[in-house]
């Protein structure tokens, strides 16, 4: 007999069906036994006497053979997409005999420190509300790309092994290779920037790795990010511009795709204002002065607990989530960030903060050869190891900027998730590539 | 004035237009300059007179203003998206000037050797029949994702960084993590297998890397790989099935999408049958054997010359440029191939051979726990050190099987290109990351 799939089950009532899947939940009710059973379509209630159930439990992988019945009206469940139907069990196949789990996944959430999140990954990933986060991870990078490619972006692929780094930090994850030392890339920015060279715009995808030394809620030593360039701007406000177009249309299909999700984790995509609030880092502290006596109007950066106050304020003035804040000083900013001729000191750069934290970094870049090795000198950067990145410039690049998400930090702060490592399928940091690395002799 | 895309020029005819993109070509005929001027959307003849046109040479950036202009009859160039217009130049903006350039890019082909190819990649791709190449690179992977997705298969992101590896080998790149030592993955296998637990059917786009001490036309370091993996099969056979309607469907897009591309590579996608030819690895051996007296029966695998020689077959006999070869024996394939039951020894494992290489390589999984465990044993494998692999098949995985294309070798063998450097952006081997290693002190 050949398998239907769950969700198809809606169309078969009175019907004998096969159906696979793991087995979510048993419920014993006397002599019957409920079973909650899943596929990749969807979730279905079988039941079954308890012979034809056997010991069966959760995440067993079986294939059911049965009638698939209507509920009576009174046990109808109106929040599951089978909620109508039941599967009436005449024969159990399992296919994959489960051990017995190490604690209960058959709740609606899975109460688990993370240590033990994380240290049965392979398991925990299939509850539910753990995995659908990675549904919505799936379709903020989908929409990434159509967005761009609606715009004339070509999508390339850029390396993860680099040669000695122009910028250099502590940050970089040094790799044996072969007789050499090479690095891991902690951003496509030299290559994306040559790339505008190559097709005028394009974006790319691609995990980035920072050797943070740090153990925050926010951070990680390898993310996704999404990436895009391109050149002929008029003015830095273009590529604001394009971010807005951009995280609108991941927002959109976020909101559209994912209710069910959203609903789960009880909260909705980020209000947004049909523009969204720009200042100026300066301006910024200036508000958060004003609202809270809280003075870092001479810092060249906001903390955190700016970053959360300059939220607040553009939800409430400006009914907005997200927020830029730009004209970075300077010294803050890498050597290729432009400098507001209008504001010197201060770059045409930006950051969007949505709900309280950084979602993206971009700028104009710049695009004059002279200009760049004399900035990239007054910051000690040795173009010199950067060979390829030089000639974009040399051989002409026209004016141009770009941006980068991290996707795990969009998906956290949608979901409200409270730790990053929530939103990383395998999250690695200083203490953890998929086991604690204390573990491991 | 605003920028128009060349290609729309076409539908502006007698208007006046600015135009933004990179000089391609300049030909001067006595008092009038002909420029090649190129954007993201196509390229256009511009006229000018020595005045307006100045010192302009190859791959300046630059805005021209002018008038949209219908060529007369005799001069109209049906190889050109815009070869029935010209651009009547009045104004020239020099965005970005260029260097003079250390070769010619002009011309139809890019007559260097690889290792200059290489050293000016910043330059050398923007030549076009080098950049069409990472069009096709995008095409393909983007209609990997397209099939993948329309069967129901969901996108993760595997990671890069991976703990101590079960299986070894020394051809594993070795990072420095902190106070531990972490690993470079050679492939997403260990994790699209755990994922096919949480979401049943996934695939993923990734970078894998390989200390690959060779340096051969067909071997790089680093590799943009695409890989699938999907539960609940009922057969390998399955596999073999997913993985034909996969590759069938990136190559129609690339027949369709390609025209122009294959034209410039005088080539054409390759030939397939309705059906793909499956041929034991045996029997293609009986095959070689008998067409060409070279005796390789004993042999546990393909050479080179034999993966030629049973694609000429498979063309000759079944009109197929494309093949698959099965069953390769036990000692050959990782722990984790299953073997085939009613021939034992040998496993229910494939290699794609198209137009004499492989392109991509796949097989059904073991699935029972104490059958996985037992075979990494009997290879040395050491199962403990992947904790988390081990999970997924603790708590229950269905039968399933799975596949990996190398993008960069279908590039290579969709367009005839002599050595893969030639399909990387960037390409990593043994003497180069972006500059040669030996350069570097």
């Amino acid at each position: 007999m050949e398998r239907a799939l769950i969700l198809d089950c809606n169309n078969k009532v009175g019907e004998k069906v096969k159906i696979c899947g793991w087995v979510q939940v048993r419920r014993d009710h006397g002599k019957i036994v409920f079973l909650d059973v899943l596929d990749r379509s969807a979730v279905i209630q079988v039941v079954a006497t308890g012979e034809v159930a056997g010991d069966l439990h959760s995440q067993d992988v079986v294939c059911i053979e049965g009638k698939v019945a209507q509920r009576p009206e009174k046990l109808i469940n109106p929040n599951l997409e089978t909620g109508t139907i039941e599967l009436q069990a005449e024969k159990i196949e399992v296919l994959s005999k489960a051990e017995e789990l190490p604690f209960d996944m058959g709740g609606k959430e899975l109460d688990l420190q993370l240590p033990t999140l994380l240290d049965y990954r392979a398991l925990t990933l299939r509850h539910p509300k753990v995995k659908e986060v990675f549904k919505v991870q799936e379709i903020v990078i989908d929409a990434f790309r159509e967005a761009l490619k609606k715009k004339d972006f070509t999508e390339f692929q850029s390396p993860v092994i680099i040669p000695q780094t122009a910028e250099g930090g502590a940050e970089v994850f040094e790799v044996k290779y072969f007789d050499h030392k090479a690095y891991l890339a902690q951003s496509p920015q030299f290559y994306k920037q040559i790339m505008v060279g190559v097709f005028e715009r394009v974006f790319t995808v691609n995990k980035t790795l920072r050797a943070e030394p740090s153990v925050t809620t926010r951070h990680l030593t390898e993310v996704t990010t999404l990436d895009g360039e391109f050149g002929f701007i008029e003015s830095w406000q273009d590529v604001m511009d394009m971010v807005e177009y951009v995280i609108k249309y991941i927002l959109d299909r976020v909101d559209k795709e994912c209710v069910d999700i959203l609903k789960m984790f009880k909260t909705s995509a980020p209000q947004i204002s049909e523009k969204l609030p720009r200042v100026k880092l300066r301006e910024a502290q200036e508000i958060i002065y004003k609202r809270t006596g809280r003075d870092n109007r001479e810092e060249p950066d906001l903390e955190p607990e700016d970053e959360r106050e300059i939220s607040r304020w553009a939800l409430e003035e400006h009914g907005s989530e997200l927020v830029f804040v730009t004209h970075y000083p300077v010294s803050k900013r890498p050597f290729y960030t432009y400098e507001d001729p209008d504001d010197p000191g201060y770059t045409l750069s930006f950051d969007l903060i949505g709900r309280g934290t950084e979602w993206l970094t971009g700028g104009q870049r710049i695009n004059n050869y002279d200009v760049l090795v004399e900035k990239a000198k007054e910051k000690g950067v040795d173009l010199k190891k950067s060979e390829l990145y030089l000639q974009a410039f040399k051989y002409g690049l026209p004016p141009e900027g770009g941006f980068s998400f991290g996707s795990e930090r969009i998906v956290m702060h949608i979901l409200g998730l409270a730790n990053i490592r929530e939103a990383s399928l395998f999250p690695r940091d200083m203490e953890r590539v998929d086991v604690r690395l204390s573990t491991i002799k």
